[in-house]
């Protein structure tokens, strides 16, 4: 009995993303699940993605915290519309609340949806949220171990963004050994190669993100 | 119907972490469950905590992840009794594989046991394991505002180890801010500054093992 219960609320899930998906393609939003660890810089991402992109698309955001308002806070500058799902304590963002999210945006004028999902490695990675692709972000000062040891996300995932490159040079990383390892789960991911913070090499993500824009327009 | 299911599991939970407690105290041994994100420095810790303790005191390992056996690989060459249990995808550790855990070990002739949790800011504080007390590791690269963003693991714990100090000077990580939302937190808990790389504040860390095992063996 407990099985049927659990297994209820995945197939429950699983219809509510589609609903999601096909709602999106409809209205050629592209949404974009932001997956990372806590710190791994996923604010800092957005914020100078908005700064760039700000005028040539129209983008919305949906936050996912377990607490407080913070990274909403932190993006209210860039004047977009911008949806706080606070999940009081649960580890993961799902399809229920992501579309009572989608409720708050004007979808006929969005291009892009940036969900920031809750900092985490593993949960957020076993949902699907209706988005077109998951985005892994993590930080080399997290060590290279991290794909490995957490393959799920990598194995899944249609971008790997490494962040934080310029701290590189003080630690033990292996860039070699955590590029190889991200192959070995996804061999056709890009890793893209990018300080937020220092503002290094991220033509690359606004590139990648122009051309995403670009294939959900033309579908 | 669902929701007493839950709470059967959560019950059971409980039941199962506190008969761990009560068998670890017959046997006088201190049991901590070491929280933090993904590449906070947990794996680092116990091994710089292996390389200074070893001989003086009795200690096992119980490591917890997610996938592979990379961290109990690393903890290898200090000889030490480790068990590892793989979640298989699971975002934290519960009593029920702990207890099994507790049986490889001759709890007549340890002292410590560290648990290490699966790396995951969220899920493994909500969680009683049976431990002595929870312990936060967070590392200055994951910046000032995790205290207050994932606020139930600050809440909980009885030290919090803030590691890569020693990266301080080449980020944006307010100190001061981090430790006072600490504080707004848990009044009372210890914050000790360490670099485990490259071994800087270890004293204190070591010091406060030293007493905890002293008051574990009074009581």
């Amino acid at each position: 009995m407990e099985i049927k219960v659990i297994k209820n609320i995945l197939d429950a899930c699983e219809g509510q993303a589609q609903q999601i998906r096909d709602h999106l393609k409809e209205k050629h939003v592209l949404m974009v699940n932001l997956i990372g660890s806590p710190g791994s810089g996923k604010t800092t991402l957005l914020e100078k993605t908005l700064a760039t992109l700000k005028g040539r698309f129209s983008i919305a955001v949906i936050e996912g915290d377990v607490a407080t308002d913070k990274d909403a806070v932190r993006l209210q500058k860039y004047d977009i519309p911008i949806a706080l799902i606070n999940t009081d304590g649960a580890c993961h963002l799902e399809p229920i609340t992501i579309r009572k999210a989608l409720d708050e945006f004007d979808l006929d004028r969005t291009d892009i949806i940036f969900v920031e999902n809750v900092g985490n490695l593993v949960c957020p990675a076993e949902f699907d949220i209706g988005e077109n692709c998951k985005i892994a972000i993590s930080s080399a000062t997290e060590g290279h171990d991290k794909p490995e040891k957490y393959p799920l996300l990598f194995n899944e995932c249609r971008l790997v963004v490494l962040n934080k490159i310029d701290l590189i040079q003080f630690t033990d990383f292996d860039k070699d050994y955590y590029i190889s390892s991200v192959k070995k789960l996804n061999g056709r991911v890009p890793v893209l190669e990018v300080s937020c913070r220092a503002e290094q090499g991220l033509e690359g993500w606004i590139d990648w993100l122009a051309d995403s824009v670009s294939e959900v327009k033309k579908s």
